[in-house]
């Protein structure tokens, strides 16, 4: 395992229904971020899609299976190197549509994750996925995996720091909210509560622009395992950090803490095990 | 249970030692914030005490039972009113200490809870509680306490919102800590995606000043159900809100999205049970 990754994140602008355009799109930003000198590279949530569909038939126009050509390509821009890609994109499944994230190297589909939990009107075009994000051995270091919404659940980037990820990427596409006392997107302060609780890196990779009456946040981040952002898109969409993924594993955050050996399970189980609404 | 309520943090400087002069203070406390129209005054963690204590002895000289008459004085203080103060001291039991809190109304003591969750040299002097925090029915809607560290865990305000809790109070003592990038406390961040994850409102009552080689944050902060800072202490230390407490138990965030009903259990029960350090 290499001490450092150079990881980039790519804050594209995806076409609705332009799937075309939306590969060619991240091939360039796959290459680009290579040339940069990339080790890992994340890209938004459905970024070969969109997001605003009006219906399902708009939505099915661009779900595509994991075997599908466009990997071949993200794969390929990484030949001869151990890098890493992870993006987003509409996943058919028989009759279903997931909202699926890809992890990518130069031997090609290493995962695919199902995002567990859905937004909105995701709920009217994709089906929630039924398993848990992986977790990546890469020569890097463990990546584990999320997309949008599951951030707002602190039980998914606790269960992935558990399991041993050392960086959870999480391709986004975070509606504009807004933010009457001050000017980070709430969506990013959830991120960076999550690493630094979990003493874990996060590179998230929001999308930019707006499609239909939808804005777009733009709040691509690389966050520390302190919870400090080290780096935002620059004017071309990129954000680079270079990080000592395996640094996340040391948890003794003083002398006599350990931030998951100061758990008191006991005290909370009971509470996890409900799902009540009460 | 009336609509909203008033509430009061107050960022004492507890004075190391000094057990009359920090009683005083907070009985002068109260009787401000009350005067001042609040309805639930929070103090910060162990502010009878002091903080940095070098030997066991130091810690016991401060250490009281809840019987103790100080309870009586933040009662009276109450008086006649539905009002709550929730605030910190060492207690003693048996043989041991705990970092507990207390919560008084008008009649005296509530409920006592005992830190679950100890940071570095708490754990030389004090015993970690057994038992899970309070949710306590008072006539403004339902309060749940937590102490300093234990905010590190979202297992913790989860728990608490899951069991009711429509405000979070958190007496702290706050270490100060770097804040490489930016100017907002660490601790008050996590506050604020504790508050936003759960759709709880949630009150800090830091405390401010200097003991020994410490120097503490200052970070008292009344936020919102969506994380966002409401009031942050003036100059004389007092931070106040109105809050609709109930409103908390509205967790719909969208015709189709609910903070706890969107918890997918299934997947992350098994982690929860383990208390892994991997």
């Amino acid at each position: 395992m290499s001490g450092q990754a150079h990881v980039a994140v790519v804050q594209l602008a995806p076409r609705l229904l332009d799937f075309e355009a939306n590969v060619n799109a991240t091939v360039c930003a796959i290459e680009t971020a290579r040339a940069r000198g990339a080790d890992i590279v994340v890209l938004p949530e459905l970024c070969l899609s969109g997001y605003m569909f009006d219906t399902m038939d708009e939505a099915r126009s661009c779900a595509i299976k994991p075997e599908h050509p466009v990997f071949t390509r993200w794969a390929r821009a990484l030949a001869g190197s151990p890098g890493v890609v992870v993006g987003g994109f509409a996943e058919r499944s028989g009759p279903e549509l997931h909202i699926s994230a890809a992890v990518v190297d130069a031997t090609g589909v290493r995962a695919v994750y199902r995002k567990t939990h859905l937004w909105n009107s995701e709920k009217r075009f994709f089906a929630a996925g039924t398993e848990a994000p992986p977790v990546i051995d890469t020569a890097f270091g463990r990546v584990g995996v999320l997309i949008c919404y599951d951030l707002e659940f602190p039980e998914m980037a606790r269960s992935l720091a558990m399991r041993g990820a050392d960086l959870i990427v999480v391709p986004t596409n975070w509606a504009l909210d807004a933010r009457p006392y001050g000017d980070e997107p709430p969506q990013v302060m959830l991120a960076r509560a999550a690493a630094r609780i979990n003493h874990v890196h996060v590179a998230c990779a929001d999308r930019a622009g707006r499609e239909r009456d939808q804005e777009f946040t733009g709040g691509s981040a690389i966050i520390d395992t302190a919870g400090w952002v080290l780096d935002t898109p620059d004017a071309d969409g990129f954000a680079h950090a270079t990080l000592t993924l395996s640094s996340a594993r040391d948890r003794q955050i003083s002398g006599v803490n350990h931030v998951f050996g100061d758990r008191r399970p006991e005290l909370y189980t009971e509470v996890y095990r409900t799902a009540d609404t009460a």
